[in-house]
């Protein structure tokens, strides 16, 4: 395996591809090289790998001669990784080619390539569905094929099955099963080229949530950066941009936002060293052949600037921002970025849940998010019964802004008709046994209790809010307020929310003072640890008498201890614990096997032991609903605690990976 | 008069500001030089004016001599447009100035800048009342006082009036009542270093909606891109940055999306010279001098890059799609976005109806922005009785998808219990004399017949509405439809639309086949007339016999004759009627004054005659409601046609301006 991650966000991963010729940074950008006429050399641009048809080197003798007695490399002048295809397009385009599957597959490692791959059927989107299986048939065999003529070259097959996703998903599976380095994803370019986005994310949904995930991804013939964060949020890892080149020859410019013509430009658009140079009026004035250079100049160095933004991104934890701005650059991406809600369960299980930015609300979409479904699962873990105090939003951290409450409630019981009068008191008196939560957008319900807790702290969204987000929370309350005998809710939530035919409220009532609400450290530290770890994780985390730490500037929890033994650590930044040794031992004894464990073989006990990190390779079972950036457990085979650490990668990743790090230990030491 | 608006978009201007130093294009954004340490040439990234501090220079001993004997451009080595300040920043940061406003302004003249500024008071967001009454009395005074002692010396003055928008509106009626030349908004910065973009909004919108057009407004203190777009949209014209230098000291990093701090990057964001050939960690490892210099470099080049996108959208009339884009990138520029919504009535105004670019939707915000305000108002021009038919949307121009119409169907009419049975073929012969309307997102109600004008066919949006759309839809039904005596209504629209409660629907049927609808072209001509020109253009026009040609290309409407007269030719990129001589004469004929009218004096009317496009001083009136790129008649102070042409501003700037154009006159001669 060649492949493994860095850094996780949404869908998305930072990665190395490891190839003959050196490692390639992923999400990568290969510029499409023509065999014997590149003038640009890409490497200056940025490009760490390029990808180079080996069918039209075949077909030109000379050509092929250089290829073989030098090597693909001299050929095109470059002496990192290389990808070569196979013909594939051009039997797309010609209806036949004169290669079989073998010879491609041979020539291919015999010149050298780093990266080859199998003569596959690039089945269009539309057309029947018996088309689409036959051809994949030949596509499936032709892939077993080339793994049978290879020798030690890295193998692309491709994803086909044209607008079917079952085909697709059906293709994925079964290329998965074979040993593959790298996974195209075929025949998309007439998608992208009629702006069916929300197509192309069915598509490559449904083949990346089939494919190993340990592979890297290849959306083929994707040159365009409008489209590059969207991809990788969904999972895709490589891009091939002929675009560079054929945009300028036709006087187009990429941007991350579009494509413009140069005819129409009166100003250039970007900071690049062409746009800043020159204007507009000179580049048309100039000879075609230096103007072409100059405009694939530009497209290069702007498609580049988009990966190195996404990588970033994807490092801070900010993808879904940046992927929900260049999203409004079209409405048929804005489309495709509404879709995603269809497929936001499997989102959910690869987006971290803990990240170093913050959650920006830039439109209705985003109460798509997995942030927000994964919030209300994780509120299933919470008890909630008795009586709920609902308050509407204020400053963040909410518990630090309760001296501004408003007066005035509807209470709701179970009966149907109450007619007794309601006394203030009563419900003043009742306060500290009941459930005070804030209602907001985006995440609807926020336990003060967790208030601290990333992303319910960590999100800034507009005070006017949309019907979208008034009629979401609508529905969570609904639902949340099912299971509570009786509910104090404050008016301005009722009339924000419109909820007084939802709750069919009939008693209203005004507290002569504002409440005074008092949250209980006690509480907020199971409460937490439940939220973070599962349901009943906080009176096992915490159950007997626990001394609890504050940090003398915030004024908020840091440490809670038995006696003198640390068992967690209040994060500050997102206010989730962090395991000491003692809170491992204690959610290891209460939580069964396998929840919340990574499972290594022997041949690593030592090393976890020694609070060495977790090489993928060595684990051989793990909690398969594990997130990456979670607190997780690393045990033996006969759940024995060996150490704890912080996943980098999913259970289903830390299962599929055979490279690089899959928990990066704290302690170990039992 | 000095300033002069070329295109104009939104509430934007593109425009040349002339000064003794040359013309600035505007928007523009002038760097801040400090006089005397100034290291980077700011013209290599595209600055043809810049500021600097005409207090700093006084007091400074050294500098004052040499700003006296050679001129403050020698000093500061700036050979274009140099624009001082007053010492008014000082004041508000240490209280006190060692100057006076006349010595001050005095001094400016003195040392050759080409725009200086009297010591105004910048009083600070949210003070008391009082306060910001007291000192704009002195503002007021200090600006009066300043043109007293001005010579030749071309003039700011800054609006002030802290963060109550009345008083605001106050100075910048009675700044605009003397003779300046350009106008800032001050004391802004609070606002937008604590992001309370909301608040800027409304400071801004009720300066400029108070200050005459037809002078420059520059946007005090605002050098991060990533407010350029939303202040030119809103009738800013220049823009200061100290931010380039100040932020790169800092480390930091200026995007259009934010702002990055170099130690946190992994990844240069963007496709400048500096992102290009470093990485962050060489820049990291350099000495702070050159850092420094390299990310200034980069802050102008980006900040000059997003000023050129600016201008280049106000050309292409996509300036709300950038700003659109733009306020995503935090969740309080999406709330001042929102926000635009209270100004609405303002901004229509100012905002070109015909635009080259189509509208793109991008979130539920496109449904605040003027074209769908004025579509509905427009729809007001037109006659409505008798019954309707309404459809779901389906692909554009909607006339030409008919053949895939619904068969399902809901009847409303005037009486409350209809029991009487329904008869599909008694609808069908009333088809003819039924207005048949697309129901669609944004635009909720189009007629048939106006499915070709611009923005109702050049406008794409997903298919599946948000929560707003859905309810905005909703109400505009509701008030449309209550004209009409027979409703009837396909499925689609209802389910689509939640209109079952709305409508109070009951009766429902089928059709045996789908409804076969033809659309009039005498009814098309007639209502697009009445749509663009106003209620009663469509029979004033084309009441008689008249003669439509078509494209034999497109089938579409392309002239319309009387006999051998032409009356208007129907532009094909956007559907709206050019006006031939004859539809002049004829909307002349029958459109009292002033309306669509421009005036112009005796001076002017040869010129107007002989076809010479009219500019803005020779205007002595004109209808106040005309907007850019509209069809106008020229007309003198008798109301005699003299020629006919297309308002290159809107009639309030026609009023203001005295100089530029103000029509292109496409026919003169009568």
């Amino acid at each position: 395996m060649n492949f493994e991650i860095k850094y996780k966000d949404a869908r998305g991963r930072l990665g190395i591809l490891k190839t003959p010729h050196g490692n390639i940074k992923t999400p990568a950008l290969m510029p499409v090289i023509h065999p014997g006429k590149q003038t640009i050399n890409v490497k200056d641009y940025g490009a760490e790998v390029v990808i180079t048809n080996a069918y039209l080197i075949y077909k030109n003798e000379d050509l092929r001669e250089i290829a073989i007695k030098e090597g693909v490399h001299k050929l095109i002048n470059f002496d990192g990784p290389v990808v070569t295809d196979s013909g594939s397009f051009q039997l797309s385009e010609y209806g036949d080619v004169q290669v079989s599957n073998q010879q491609i597959v041979e020539f291919q490692e015999k010149i050298g390539t780093d990266i080859g791959t199998s003569l596959d059927i690039p089945t269009p989107p539309d057309v029947k569905r018996e088309r689409a299986e036959r051809e994949l048939e030949i596509t499936l065999q032709r892939a077993a094929e080339s793994l049978e003529v290879r020798d030690e070259l890295m193998l692309n097959s491709v994803v086909q099955g044209s607008t079917y996703p079952d085909l697709r998903s059906k293709c994925a599976d079964e290329l998965g099963k074979m040993d593959f380095e790298v996974h195209p994803i075929g025949a998309v370019v007439p998608l992208m080229e009629s702006y069916r986005y929300k197509e192309l994310v069915e598509v490559v949904m449904a083949s990346v949530s089939h494919l190993p995930d340990s592979r890297p991804r290849h959306l083929m013939g994707a040159g365009h950066p409008m489209i590059f964060s969207l991809a990788v949020a969904m999972g895709c890892d490589l891009f091939d941009s002929a675009a560079y080149i054929l945009y300028a020859e036709d006087d187009r410019l990429l941007m991350p936002n579009g494509t413009l013509k140069l005819e129409k430009l009166h100003e250039m658009p970007c900071s690049c060293e062409v746009c800043t140079k020159y204007t507009p009026e000179e580049l048309r004035q100039m000879k075609k052949e230096d103007r072409v250079e100059l405009l694939a100049r530009h497209n290069l160095m702007v498609s580049f600037a988009e990966i190195r933004q996404i990588r970033q991104a994807i490092i801070d934890g900010s993808l879904w921002e940046l992927v929900e701005q260049r999203c409004r650059a079209h409405p048929f991406l804005l489309e495709a970025l509404r879709s995603l809600k269809n497929f936001t369960q499997d989102l959910e299980k690869y987006d971290p849940p803990y990240k170093k930015s913050a959650f920006f609300y830039s439109g209705s979409e985003s109460l798509n998010r997995p942030e927000v479904f994964r919030h209300l699962k994780r509120m299933e873990r919470i008890p909630n019964k008795g009586s709920v105090l609902l308050l509407p939003r204020s400053n963040k951290p909410y518990s630090k802004y309760l001296y501004d409450l408003p007066k005035r409630f509807y209470r709701i019981t179970g009966e149907k008709e109450n007619t007794e009068t309601v006394n203030p008191e009563s419900v003043e008196s009742q306060l500290e046994n009941m459930q005070v939560v804030v209602v907001d957008v985006p995440f609807g319900i926020i336990p003060l209790e967790l208030d601290q807790v990333y992303p319910l702290a960590q999100n800034e969204s507009p005070d006017d809010y949309d019907e979208d987000s008034i009629k979401i929370v609508n529905n969570i309350l609904q639902d949340y307020l099912k299971v509570f005998e009786q509910i104090i809710i404050s008016e301005e939530v009722v009339d924000t929310f419109q909820l007084k035919e939802t709750l069919q409220i009939n008693e209203k009532y005004e507290f002569p003072e504002p409440l005074k609400i008092v949250v209980s450290d006690d509480i907020r530290i199971k409460m937490i640890a439940d939220y973070q770890f599962g349901a009943g994780a906080g009176e096992g985390l915490f159950n007997e008498e626990v001394k609890i730490v504050k940090s003398r500037k915030t004024g908020k929890i840091r440490h809670v201890y038995d006696g003198e033994e640390l068992i967690a650590t209040l994060r500050a930044s997102d206010g989730v614990f962090v395991l000491a040794r003692e809170g491992a031992r204690r959610l290891h004894s209460f939580i069964p096997y396998p929840k919340n464990r990574v499972v290594v073989n022997e041949d690593a006990e030592p090393f976890a032991r020694e609070g060495k990190s977790i090489f993928a390779k060595f684990v051989i079972n793990c909690d398969i609903d594990i997130h990456a950036n979670e607190e997780v457990l690393i045990v033996n085979e006969e759940d024995q605690l060996l150490a704890f650490g912080k996943s980098v990668l999913n259970g289903k990743e830390i299962l599929d990976f055979n490279t690089g790090q899959a928990v990066k230990t704290r302690k170990g030491g039992f």
